[in-house]
């Protein structure tokens, strides 16, 4: 699929070479949301690229539980050991550092040089925080990001991104500073932890705090509750990845020789990730950011909807099929939570068998979805000519858009639009340049979406009826079903959802009672195969075609079950779908396009 | 649904009563997989109902890894104490200790009185064995369950019943003595643990080996490695239930006041559930028999089909859709090499949200499938009159019932019949009836399903292409497609496919081309709305409607592109789909039955 081809540009090897550490010391008092406060506190980071003079391209990376701020590129005298997003950031990449500044910085409460239980504490007394290091929030910790980008000068970001646990940082962002971040990208995240989460961090909490070593937390330095982080590692880490991506990766050959010092190899693997955890990590800060996590919950009693409602950010959500840990539906509360405040809000979803940890993955499609949705808009023309999709210059010169003829005809400047089906986003993209329309696609293929994503069309990747079931009432003035009805069990349903979510419904479809239909079922007693029914009976999908009569006889049991409905305006094409047909259109159209207004 | 209501019998409150624990002593050695042996051993069990004369109804119950032989009942003076399976077991009760003998013991390795590492040695030293007892197999344990049943003097088993672990057993018990049980049900097994289920097993085991109490498993009996314990306990029991089981129980309020001692309320379901185990459980038994399930292997190097080859017995595999510990897809593999190996075997699929727990819940459809399947053959009557399906006497009465004539008429006795889409399993029970056919139904739904274990006809509950897609070439005479071809996308791959695994195919349909809906077309333009076809346009399924020609067509493009084929007999039914219709079928015919025949 072109599409998912590398552009040459995210093909790119290119690094942002070798990098330093920076440190932001801070002296101020900072108050946090358990009720205490710091002295101060360092933050310590890392940038890439150039900071441009209106200090307009900065973009802040949000690492997750575990990471840091070593994004990418690599520190002096240790070249292999680049960032975790190296695939990411760097020149033509993504992230691309030839035209972005990128900055990350190691978390409040971390353990990788930002002030966390394991930092000496700032009252001379040379003392470290361990056990009386304060509980931490996600919100304590975005303030003390913001107090770094202040520290540089930068007045509002082109964009925050993070995946897991810096996704919700962005989502965080986002809700505190209203704004200030043009784009966000909030990457397999949550706005509220599972139970079955909490769970997971209850138990790795548990035996960090059941092993002897950890002395409530006032262990020493080179004799920290080793053997207790390590469990908690291991079965986190299971977390991360999913049950396909193990058996990939494991699979076949997982039990052991008998010399060998395991039975299992995936026995084996743990046993290294927990060792090489406990070297790079602080039980103390564990546990401290865990507790975070488990106690974000930007649902709190009002909703979600609610807490997003101040929003002013364009927003992205991926979410990734095989993440268990926070999972596909985790992620669209977000979307539901920010389009239900009618926000510019984008889901999209990606099939990688590598469970949570996918974000982490060098995968063509998510590098795809970011590089398009981070360019400004108007750059995207080259990821058009990419799909190979339509050549035409003049998309009205294509036959089978006739509906888009009628729709622009009849939606309204700045009317609010809802595409079902809305493919790669033409539509709404022509509306939005012709008539400043507010539109939502919603289209269930990651190749078509991203195309969205590519015109600055806001994308819902979903099946329409689950889609549809979250709108609220009276959202939009249009909603737009452009050849696609036919494809629906039980449209009458799907259509009696779209007039709850929309004051206006059009609908076009092929007109099965056209005349050379008819005739073909009437004299060779099978149905006809054509350029528009191209299939024959074997390879056909699922349909539920019907004609123009039958459409309307719908709309009258509609009106006659109590639905406050009439039909409105409506057009007939013939058989060419050019030509415009006003008598007998059930025997002569071949497309239709009807308008279906609410009443009340 | 009627089929669910618990008949009066099920919805017994009888209990067995009053229980005793029994012990059987064996001082023969006993070698084991490991290659070690024992002196002798111990095993606990108990038993409920009595044992016929001739011997014939005892029903063997094999418990989960931390679940006992207490199974029904109550000790005296601990009446609320009941076993684990009592909603199971009793009089009126699938398990029905009216009809059946049912004995459970605690398996070998266990801590809750049969030999175990908490067991003291036999060698008269008083001491226990601890780490000195010898690794252990699903087999070994299979070995002392079997001569607990030869002291017995149990010849022959009506069934051997399990869940989880327990499930696993039964699957190791007919693999181990082909014949021995007539009949098994597996519930939430596996025939090889995964790669995820080895790893939480694994981080479970380490937190119990690096408590410093452990002391390499020769702790005192009391001062164990609780800690260590409790931990992999409240770990393995997230793996025991579901994500939405768990926000159904815990979710809008896990979060729990300040004064509480804990954060969560999920946080203090797991603390009560570590303290509870580690009063319960031995370390070094979870050690061991953990162990023994990741080891558990039917797979091994020639293939699972392989390892069942030998089985001669009547199999019902139950899978729970939310148990992601042992999953419905690690489940169907067992019926699918079962199936491989031209055994009786059957699938069934329970949607309840209790995860891999649910077959310890007391659901309905659970209980009914236990039930119907234990019955003895021809008790099915009151299982049938319940569905409330159908009242006729003769079925031949049945207008809709046109195909099962044909297809009666070219079966042969003892062919082997697929019924793709079989519903209730009526076809197949007649053939068998008066034919002796073996038969296999696939169909997508529970209550249908239940229906065909309850007429004894082997059912695999799942989407036709998924079911098909693993039964090996030319495993059937006869796959049959009874007016269910229609709701099939891509027809066409459907029947290559049945052409693979069978010699012939029936294929019944519908004619579309029937004259009525040509007419109704040609006058009306729409479609025709019927007893056929009875929904209108906005709530009609979607469909890929055919007719005869159009299947003629199909079967001489089959030839063309090299399928080798012919179509053989045909039977074509007019409107009324009783009488015969010779001339003009495409036009005349209501119903048209064809036989594909593979060629060479």
């Amino acid at each position: 699929m072109s599409l998912l081809k590398q552009s040459p540009k995210s093909q790119s090897n290119a690094n942002v070479g070798s990098v330093k550490e920076e440190t932001f010391h801070c002296t101020d008092r900072f108050p946090l949301d358990c009720g205490k406060e710091l002295d101060g506190y360092e933050i310590r980071y890392e940038s890439y690229g150039k900071l441009n003079a209106a200090k307009s391209n900065a973009i802040y990376v949000c690492h997750a539980l575990t990471g840091d701020h070593h994004v990418a590129g690599f520190y002096e005298g240790k070249e292999k050991a680049v960032g975790w997003w190296n695939h990411v950031v760097g020149p033509g990449k993504p992230l691309d550092t030839n035209q972005f500044f990128v900055i990350s910085s190691n978390c409040l409460g971390g353990c990788r040089g930002s002030t966390g239980p394991s930092s000496k504490k700032l009252d001379g007394s040379g003392e470290t925080y361990g056990a009386q290091f304060p509980d931490l929030s996600i919100r304590d910790m975005i303030h003390a990001q913001r107090a770094l980008i202040d520290h540089l000068g930068i007045t509002s970001l082109h964009a925050v991104v993070g995946g897991s646990m810096g996704g919700m940082q962005a989502l965080q962002w986002i809700v505190e500073y209203p704004g200030f971040a043009k784009n966000a990208i909030i990457i397999a995240a949550t706005s509220q932890h599972s139970v079955q989460t909490i769970a997971f961090n209850e138990a790795g909490r548990s035996s960090i705090r059941g092993d002897v070593d950890w002395k409530k937390g006032d262990y020493e330095e080179t004799a920290g509750p080793n053997q207790g982080l390590a469990v908690a590692r291991k079965m986190a880490h299971i977390t991360y990845l999913s049950d396909v991506g193990m058996e990939e990766k494991f699979g076949g050959d997982h039990r052991l020789s008998q010399t060998n010092e395991f039975e299992f190899s995936v026995q084996g693997y743990l046993d290294y990730q927990g060792k090489k955890f406990v070297e790079r990590f602080d039980a103390n800060s564990y546990l401290k950011l865990t507790e975070a996590l488990d106690r974000f919950d930007l649902v709190g009693e009002k909703g979600l909807s609610d807490a997003v409602s101040c929003v002013d950010t364009r927003t992205l959500v991926i979410a990734f099929t095989s993440d268990w840990l926070y999972t596909p539906s985790q992620n669209k509360q977000i979307v539901d939570a920010l389009l239900q405040s009618g926000k510019d809000a984008s889901y999209l979803e990606i099939n990688d068998s590598h469970g949570h940890d996918s974000f982490l993955i060098n995968s063509e499609s998510f590098l795809k979805a970011l590089d398009v949705f981070l360019k400004p808009n108007g750059s995207e023309s080259s990821v058009i000519e990419e799909e190979g999709f339509r050549k035409l210059k003049n998309r009205y010169e294509v036959k089978k858009e006739a509906d888009f003829r009628a729709i622009d005809e009849w939606v309204n400047p700045e009317d609010r639009v809802l595409d079902l089906g809305c493919g790669r986003g033409l539509l709404l993209e022509h509306l939005r340049e012709t008539k400043q329309v507010h539109g939502l696609g919603v289209d269930r293929e990651l190749g078509k979406s991203i195309s969205c994503v590519a015109r600055k069309v806001p994308i819902y990747q979903e099946e329409i009826l689950n889609a549809l079931a979250k709108i609220p009432d009276n959202t939009f003035d249009w909603v737009v079903f452009s050849r696609m009805v036919e494809t629906l069990p039980e449209p009458g349903e799907v259509i009696e959802q779209a007039l709850r979510v929309g004051r206006k419904i059009a609908v076009s479809f092929v007109n099965y009672g056209y005349w050379r239909n008819r005739w073909n079922f009437l004299f060779q007693g099978k149905r006809v195969c054509n350029e528009v029914y191209p299939h024959q009976w074997e390879s056909s999908h699922l349909s539920n075609h019907f004609s123009i009569r039958e459409f309307e006889e719908f709309s009258k049991r509609l009106q006659a079950n109590g639905v406050r409905v009439s039909l409105g305006r409506k057009m007939f094409y013939r058989g060419d779908w050019v030509r415009k047909c006003q008598c007998l259109p059930n025997l002569r159209a071949g497309l239709a396009i009807f308008e279906i207004i609410k009443q009340g």
